[in-house]
């Protein structure tokens, strides 16, 4: 099961399953602190990377591509496209990634429709390997799509999903106060409001 | 780490991580092959669904939806949106799970431009403990969403993603030829065609 390398404590983290499941699902969270002095290993980076490149997709098609930014100046580009409200706290991230889908197949050109929930899988492979490595991830939807399409030279045939900030948990001391309040696990509805057994609905 | 209980024997698989991760990325595939007539347990269904809720998502909106079909009248439903080339193998199957996302968030009822990629990321948290669990699980986009939303009355604020079959996995034997020959884990592309350092595309 897990390596219990994540520093989250059992005791501090409220969330309860329903039915037994690896560990792993309740362990992973998205913290906003960040040791911004502590780079991320290669072995770690590429590690969940390495993850998300096995996630199934549409005709194996892997729609996903991640520009990765842990340089000083790749880090600045992307805050240039972030939202405020996220570039508080996480331009202490020692990476970004941004998450990026093809839109089309690359075989035949043909659009592909499921582009967007194929990188979405991507990201849950990704968040789960990293929860392992003791890493925190955390996905925003907050920035600029088109400043960052402007940005990084991305083409039109790629879509901007999200930006996922990468690192080591840090003190949440270093966090505003408003935002010191919501870094816990966030609790999920019960399994009766998103499971329908039959058609729809039937609750 | 994982449990070892996918059927799948190593030497079977030619998958090769490029960094060291979790085996259970690597052991999780797509067959086609079910045992039809091995019931899913309710721990292993709704564990397989439990792990799915704990998935990450924009604003916590869990945007996912799944219905059931585990029933011979439930499941024959299902099979009447089905494309044939996936019902050839998956009528076999002895649970159907047709995977929605919510289009807006409920807490508004403002777009959630995010449904379809978080829907995406519950899949990858459902398929990885599937695979920890013991079943098989093989998602579709090849079916009649329209047909679907009148079978099963789905509302217009709710997008048909991908059916996903679950299962015992069966004999090769009971596939058609072709699909013999195409029951093995799918390669993946090289790290290097899907991550880029800095700026897109640098390679």
């Amino acid at each position: 099961m897990s390596e219990n390398q994540n520093p989250v404590q059992a005791s501090a983290n409220p969330r309860q399953a329903e039915y037994p499941i690896d560990p792993i699902y309740l362990e992973r969270w998205s913290p906003r602190s960040y040791q911004g002095d502590k780079p991320v290993t290669d072995a770690d980076l590429f590690g969940v990377l390495e993850a998300a490149r096995w996630a199934p997709s549409a005709n194996n098609g892997q729609p996903w591509r991640f520009i990765v930014a842990r340089t000083p100046e790749d880090r600045a580009v992307f805050h240039g496209f972030i939202n405020p409200s996220n570039l508080v706290w996480c331009q202490h991230a020692p990476v970004l990634l941004l998450l990026l889908s093809k839109t089309t197949f690359e075989a035949n050109g043909h659009p592909n429709r499921k582009h967007a929930f194929d990188a979405g899988t991507a990201w849950g492979y990704l968040a789960l390997e990293a929860a392992r490595k003791g890493l925190s991830s955390h996905a925003m939807g907050g920035f600029d799509a088109e400043k960052a399409r402007e940005a990084l030279g991305i083409s039109d045939d790629y879509e901007p999903q999200v930006v996922i900030s990468l690192g080591y948990r840090g003190a949440i001391e270093q966090l505003p106060e408003g935002l010191q309040l919501r870094e816990v696990p966030s609790p999920r509805k019960p399994l009766a409001e998103t499971v329908i057994e039959g058609h729809f609905p039937n609750r």
